[in-house]
């Protein structure tokens, strides 16, 4: 009956489909099943009596080769080191802290993204910490890009929006240039010369026309935008864009 | 020794932070941990010996009197169930199988996101499979939020694309109307009454300043979207709308 229980829970301790890590109260690796292995790539033979940072290859035991885990400048910061402590120390069982370690393999580096668990265990009056381990990289990466895509989306359509809000103010003058002439023409024809009718008709003519073409553009560059158009790169000579630009500014002033 | 095995054991296997629950042969909960009690809301004397749907209080089992977990028309597609039997039938442990289950407590229903895992133990000359779960639910919920939310913030952004594109072809109209009664006068001027060109001067003008108004309408509309105006509701009377939009629309024509 003994032995079938711990034969029972010897098996479920190993084929558990996460990582369970036992440490003693240095934080040193005392039992380690399937999953951990995995995790950290390495036996139990290999980790057996080594700290948290150095079975997990953490960056910062590699600063010099004096650089021992927990002995960093960053290590104060160490949630592993941390959850470790607060449950050994006070008997805080720890629940699922996210933590991020940079792992550093051969010429790799590379972040691990865990949920730690802690808690404290009594074997035979010496005090252990069972640390559970869950591997959250491909779900944090997946979430990080989401949200980096939610950013790129509401720049893009704040730039759009600042951008239809500039349009809009731009369009105005020249509507308010056309009705002024118009008007002026209206209501005191007989007061102009040939010539000045003729300039203010012209006027009216010029701001319509290059407002037009700046509409054309516009709605090119609408349709560029909402993929309808490809874009189609030729080689222009800058002077003939700044005159086109100067002359319909000139017509708007 | 085998003393402090075994409860170094059943110590790891109480205070591992995920899910472990033994089940035999016929999927019937023989042994779970602290953290698979507290998944299921229920203790081992309480769950010993159900189905893993009737633990879990899936909704499948609340169908009518007579349903059992696994014989529900649903049953067929339940990861749990197909995880549990691929592995106890052929032997293949399955790994952090996505698993949504619709559970029901008291009158709520709600879906729990869960990672299973099971693997196949031999204990005793009788076969048993350890199922690990994960339970992501907080983190399948805020993934799907900002998957809607970039879904959301695509459609406002196709909205608008359309919205410009329309808009930008639209202004297109009044510029051409006015270039057109414009050149008329400026070419040929002569040949007209004094009534023609006091209506084509009038013309410009309607066109030039509904098109101003349209174009004032948008810059409000615009600043609303950027957030830096508040909408001001009033009561409006529909026919001067609609008389407004019709002599826009005529002088356009």
């Amino acid at each position: 009956m003994q032995q079938k229980l711990n034969d029972e829970l010897s098996q479920v301790f190993e084929n558990a489909a996460v990582a369970l890590i036992l440490v003693n109260k240095e934080g040193r690796i005392k039992l380690i099943n399937k999953a951990g292995e995995d995790l950290l790539g390495q036996g139990l033979v290999d980790v057996y009596g080594k700290l948290a940072g150095e079975a997990f290859r953490c960056v910062n035991t590699f600063i010099n080769k004096y650089t021992v885990c927990g002995e960093a400048e960053d290590c104060t910061h160490c949630p592993l080191r941390n959850s470790f402590e607060a449950t050994y120390n006070s008997g805080f069982n720890q629940y699922k802290v996210q933590s991020d370690l940079e792992i550093k393999d051969k010429d790799k580096t590379y972040t691990l993204h865990l949920l730690i668990s802690t808690a404290i265990l009594n074997i035979a009056s010496s005090k252990y910490v069972l640390v559970t381990i869950e591997d959250i990289t491909k779900e944090r990466e997946l979430h990080n890009e989401l949200k980096e895509r939610e950013k790129q989306l509401e720049e893009l359509l704040a730039t759009k929006n600042k951008f239809f809000s500039i349009i809009s103010h731009d369009l105005k003058n020249p509507f308010a240039t056309i009705a002024g002439f118009a008007k002026l023409l209206l209501e005191d024809y007989s007061s102009f010369t040939d010539e000045e009718r003729e300039s203010f008709l012209q006027m009216i003519i010029n701001s319509s026309e290059n407002t037009y073409k700046l509409l054309e553009n516009l709605l090119l560059w609408s349709k560029v935008q909402v993929g309808k158009m490809n874009s189609n790169l030729e080689n222009v000579y800058i002077s003939d864009i700044i005159y086109e630009a100067i002359s319909q500014l000139r017509a708007m002033a």
